[in-house]
Order: C-alpha cells, then sequence, then structure tokens
C-alpha cells in the first residue's frame, strides 16, 4: 500500500497537478500554453508518421528522434499545471475545448495521462533503436494515449 | 574547410534547412506551429526563471530539468523547417511578427538560431547538475540569445 501510494505521488508531481511551478501563470495563459503544448506535437507526430508510418517522406533517424525527445519532454512537462479549475472555460490562441468532466473524474485524468507519458516515453526510446518498424508500432500506441483522453476529455471541433 | 563545410551541413540539418520533413506542411499551419513552439518555451522559461532567478517558486531539481528538456527539444526539433519562403506574412495562432529581414540575412539567421541550439543544450546540461546559480546563469545566456533573434528579426507588438 504504502508503495502504492509513493507512486502515486510520483505520479501527481510528474503531471504537475501537486506542484506550485505555474501559480502566477493566468488561466488565459494555461489555456494558450496547454494549446501550444499540443499543437507543438502534433506537428513532431505528424513528422514521425511522415517517416515511418505513411512514409511520405524517407525514414532520417536524427529526425525522428528529435521529434520524439519534443513529445517526451513536452509529456513530461508537468502540463497538470495548466488545468487550474474553471479552465474548461475561456480562451487561450482559441476557445478552450475542454469539457467539464474533466474536473469531475480525476481519477480517470490520471490514469489517461500517466498513460501518455508512458507511451511518449517508450515512443523517444523506441526512436532511439532506428527500428522504423517499432517506432510505427510504438507510434501508434501513443496516437491511442493521444486518442483516449480526446474522446473523454475533449469538444468536438 | 572540408572541417567547417561538414559542420554547416550538420548545422543546417539540425535547424531543418535542407529537410523536406514538413514538406507538405501549409504556411499557416507553419506559423501556428513556430508561435506554439515558442509559446510553449515560454511557459518553461517562466517556469526556470521563477526557481532559480526570482525564487518565486521553491527550486525543485525534476521540475526545473524537465523544463530545460522541453527547451532543448523544440531548439532542437528542426524548427527551420517552419520557415518557408513567403511566411512573413499570414496568420498562424494570430499574425506572424517575422520580419522580411529573416529571409534577406541567411547566414546572420543561421548564426543566430545555432547560438540558441548551443545555448538550450548547455541548459539542459546546467539543469542536470543540479546547481541553482550555474542554471541561473545559462538562463541568462539562453535568454540573450532568444533576444538576439527578436531584436532581430521580430516586429514589436
Amino acid at each position: 500500500m504504502k508503495h502504492i501510494a509513493a507512486r502515486a505521488l510520483v505520479g501527481l508531481a510528474a503531471l504537475g497537478l501537486a506542484t506550485a511551478a505555474s501559480a502566477q501563470v493566468k488561466p488565459e495563459d494555461m489555456i494558450k500554453f496547454r494549446q501550444s503544448g499540443y499543437a507543438f506535437m502534433a506537428w513532431n507526430m505528424g513528422k514521425i508518421k511522415a517517416q515511418v508510418v505513411d512514409g511520405a517522406v524517407p525514414y532520417d533517424k536524427a529526425q525522428v528522434e528529435a521529434a520524439a525527445n519534443v513529445i517526451a519532454a513536452v509529456a513530461n512537462s508537468g502540463m497538470g499545471a495548466l488545468y487550474a479549475p474553471g479552465t474548461d472555460q475561456g480562451k487561450g490562441w482559441e476557445k478552450t475545448r475542454l469539457k467539464s468532466a474533466f474536473f469531475q473524474q480525476p481519477d480517470e485524468v490520471r490514469k489517461i495521462a500517466m498513460n501518455f507519458v508512458k507511451q511518449a516515453n517508450a515512443l523517444q526510446a523506441a526512436a532511439a533503436t532506428g527500428d522504423p518498424a517499432a517506432i510505427k508500432a510504438q507510434f501508434g500506441e501513443t496516437g491511442k494515449a493521444c486518442k483516449a483522453c480526446h474522446e473523454k476529455f475533449r469538444e468536438e471541433e
């Protein structure tokens, strides 16, 4: 039990839910920063997809590693701190699409967020191997982790 | 000479200037993605500043390392690919502030961009030491590298 509690605390810290690092960030900036993080990850997911899934661009190990490093770094940056209560309303770069359910289901949010961190770290590790097939497989898992959150906590456009 | 040429090529690749990884990204998405990258770095610079410069938030090694990892990963992500000719006009999340001088001074852009990558990597290394004074000093150098580009190539708001 103690072990589980300790792991949960580490998880909370990793997600930024228990930190004051961003205490002085305004709600509209929280929304802007998280929209920025997701958009920048999307660009980097797109590069990996083009190279190891679609084959639209020749595979380049250094580029895919750089892209996976971005995704892992953003995933580990404590974005939970950008989800202050009430920020399911408001505008960053654009109106937030966060559902209010996000604040009503903290256990589900934690589970989804921790899985995303895990999959992003695994994508970084896969990219370092230089094996396109392994990267492609882990790209799929990472995409599923993104989608799990979108389906539960993001409004359709 | 050969050595210098090789280094220049590595530099170009690191900056994404010589790659086709983002060949299919629309100009408005290029602007959006780069605005996202800079905004997300700004959030992370702010966290480091609060902890090792202002002291507004207690120093937490893991948080500062995570923030520095983001900055280094974004710096190394080949954002040069997001600067297609003509993208000094147009709108991403908002109207771009890129000056047309950016496309007229490629050598200066390269110098400034490579110094930014160097300083961001040094900030990541400083964060890993866990020495707040060393991080503070390198935070200053990184900020200067950001400012060098803003002063030459970004319009005032």
